[in-house]
């Protein structure tokens, strides 16, 4: 069994994952730059390292300093939490290379996962339903102009690497090909160092599902239903819920087959996400594989009961898994609204700054995954997520009445957040029914 | 249904109630003590009306004004809470008197149950397991004594009318018993302003197990499972747990089946509690019906699912039971620690004051159920118990190692509370064992 753990991230992640090796009796080591020496993971840990400046390339990026940090503290694994090196295979490989465990899948299924186009290749050998798209890696605009014509519009650019909406643009016509392929590659370049593109047909006003898998290393593969991420803004979510009012049992267990296909195929080992777009007619296609937890797993933690971040420590020590398929089953209904430090009237023009008073609410089926406190101050260098509000009930109506009432609560003095846009949604006539899909907020 | 409530309570449960009528719609009438102005309760509720002075027997137990509050404020119904006028029938019949819906159960019963001697009569006719006890109110030490004699020592006495362990004494034996019985009546009649006792054999070193119950207008009555609340010092409950790691699924069964039994006898309605001594044979005898929700209702809320204050206001508005008896099913296992404004190491002094820092813990299987905050003024005037801190997990095991850690991670500043103290339960190793009875806290 694990003994010690590094975490590699900050935020409400790090301190989520701090919690659960603690309720293991698992000792745990928060890893910090100089601009989180008062951040609550850092507090929170049995130890704390600092790794280096604010910048994130420079400390929570810095492959070598986080391997130092390890090696220093005697941690036998790392918990990559998401975003920062949690996708990243290079760091899994340099994992493994120094005899330290990654909570996580084989650095060569990151790799061949986080690349769209081996992974599509992947699914589509597997019986997977994918969405037409580009073959080969597609580096500059003129060949991807002709793919497209090929694929047909719309379509969607994205970075070939990488994930979270970043290096991603939407091409409605032939004419805004040239200019949306410059502007994402561009972005990708930036947010992943690598230049190489993928193009896809784009499915008009889908539903975003995703399916959460848990696998350990002996060809044991379960889902845990799924979840509706539909509400996002530019291309980050917002609000998840689970269950999907879009699936039907039969549905779900026709998505959930194909996604434990997908893990099956893939050589999939610890906790993982299966994306994809519904259709209303109930067409399904693969879009992705997140190989790390994710933010939104609380949803499938509540209706589910199983903890996911324990299950991921678990598999990583090399148990078999605690649940099989029918051990699953749905109960009630979860949503997790994201707080971001961010004015929704100025453009979402992020809000760091000092918290001079706060209130989050409590009570019955309420969950909060957060870092923040009264008298922190949110650092600019970093994602603008500080909370999550995660609300469970019975049924999607008393949810989504818990998540109004609840959300009228909170109180975040000192920095602007994106509340109040959250309440707006969840009273939205077209939430409340379940008329959503991932061009709900476009058409605010 | 019911429109409008007047909570005729403070402190969390206030809260707890304020936020249930919210998610169901219902409008809120929060009333408050001159010493409450601050307070949570009267910031939540959409109204909130100032009923007096600080003392409780001018404001949250002064009938007169919580009824023209009720009356200015066009409330329909009011939900008493626990403690203060919540088992008080007089105030249910003032209610009924009024046409405002009490939320409870009828005043008749209140009066029936809330006199030991008649609850015990009751129960004894019903089939239901009694202790061996006095027959007759007894109101002096001479005839108390040569009852004593009669039932055998050890004995226990308690006041007729009252609960919450105020005007109870033991006597071991005949020696102590006029100064036992002298002390009982004397808090007797300063807590409830009446002399009237009631004397019972002494059992040793049982658990204490109640169980939850629901009933409706139509007669249906199912029971929640039970609760663990052994944990007690000085008759105060100080962590409870659901389910008892005493109870096989056959001993449910049969206690559950008493407790439903119970409940008919008394012609009850609405949610209650059936609290009995469970003796380590296997034998469980009645103790007392209580006629209101419990502080620790969120740990049966949290094995079984059931919003159970958001059913007591169905209840009352004429509404069926929302679920049948095989509906209920404990998933789990759940612990409640109370945390109250206390010195634990001198003698448990109450520690009012301002709250100058603040920080719970969150995350996936923390409930806190609190009316406090940063900056808030504990005033002296009322119960200790300011929080309450709930956990869930998959077993009883992992629920205590996130006990452990939750505890761990509280910070309240300005005041003294006994945190430190329920962590040193929560890490004993018969508390760890589940080797727990109602002198664990004695034999500390």
């Amino acid at each position: 069994m694990i003994k010690k753990v590094l975490i590699a991230n900050r935020g409400e992640i790090a301190v989520r994952i701090i919690r659960a090796c603690r309720e293991m009796g698992i000792e745990t080591v928060a890893v910090y730059s100089e601009a989180d020496k008062e951040a609550l993971h850092t507090k929170l840990a049995d130890e704390a390292i600092c790794i280096g400046p604010a910048p994130s390339k420079d400390s929570y990026l810095s492959m070598e300093n986080i391997i130092s940090a390890t090696i220093i503290s005697g941690a036998d694994a790392i918990h990559p939490g998401f975003g920062f090196l949690s996708e990243n295979s290079k760091f899994a490989e340099l994992c493994e290379q120094c005899n330290i465990t990654f909570i996580g899948p084989d650095s060569k299924v990151i790799a061949s996962l986080g690349n769209k186009q081996v992974a599509r290749n992947t699914m589509m050998e597997a019986g997977v339903p994918v969405i037409p798209g580009s073959k080969e890696p597609v580096y500059d605009a003129k060949t991807g102009a002709a793919l497209a014509q090929e694929i047909g519009y719309p379509v969607i650019i994205k970075a070939a690497l990488g994930g979270g909406g970043k290096g991603m643009r939407t091409a409605w016509t032939p004419e805004e090909f040239e200019s949306a392929f410059q502007t994402a590659q561009k972005e990708t370049e930036m947010a992943f160092a690598d230049s190489t593109m993928y193009i896809e047909h784009f499915v008009e006003n889908p539903r975003h599902i995703e399916f959460q898998i848990l696998a350990d290393k002996y060809g044991n593969v379960i889902h845990l239903g799924e979840r509706d991420c539909s509400i996002q803004r530019n291309h980050q979510k917002l609000i998840e819920e689970s269950p999907s009012v879009a699936l039907s049992d039969e549905l779900r267990k026709k998505m959930g087959d194909a996604a434990v296909k997908a893990a099956k195929a893939a050589g999939y080992e610890n906790a993982g996400t299966i994306e994809f777009l519904l259709e209303k007619s109930g067409n399904f296609y693969f879009m992705e594989m997140n190989t790390r937890i994710q933010v939104e797993h609380p949803v499938t933690e509540w209706v589910t009961g199983v903890d996911l971040v324990k299950e991921q420590i678990r598999i990583a020590s090399g148990q078999k898994l605690s649940y099989t398929q029918e051990d699953i089953k749905l109960t009630g209904h979860a949503i997790e609204c994201r707080i971001n430090a961010e004015n929704p009237e100025k453009g979402f023009r992020p809000s760091p700054g000092t918290i001079t008073d706060m209130y989050l609410p409590g009570g019955k089926g309420i969950r909060i995954d957060s870092a923040i406190y009264s008298g922190y101050t949110i650092p600019p260098y970093y994602d603008s997520m500080v909370a999550k509000l995660i609300v469970w009930a019975k049924n999607r109506q008393e949810a989504i009445h818990k998540m109004q009432s609840a959300l009228g609560e909170v109180i975040i003095e000192g920095i602007d957040t994106n509340v109040d846009y959250q309440y707006g949604i969840v009273n939205h006539p077209d939430y409340i029914e379940g008329n959503i899909d991932i061009e709900f907020i476009e058409r605010l």
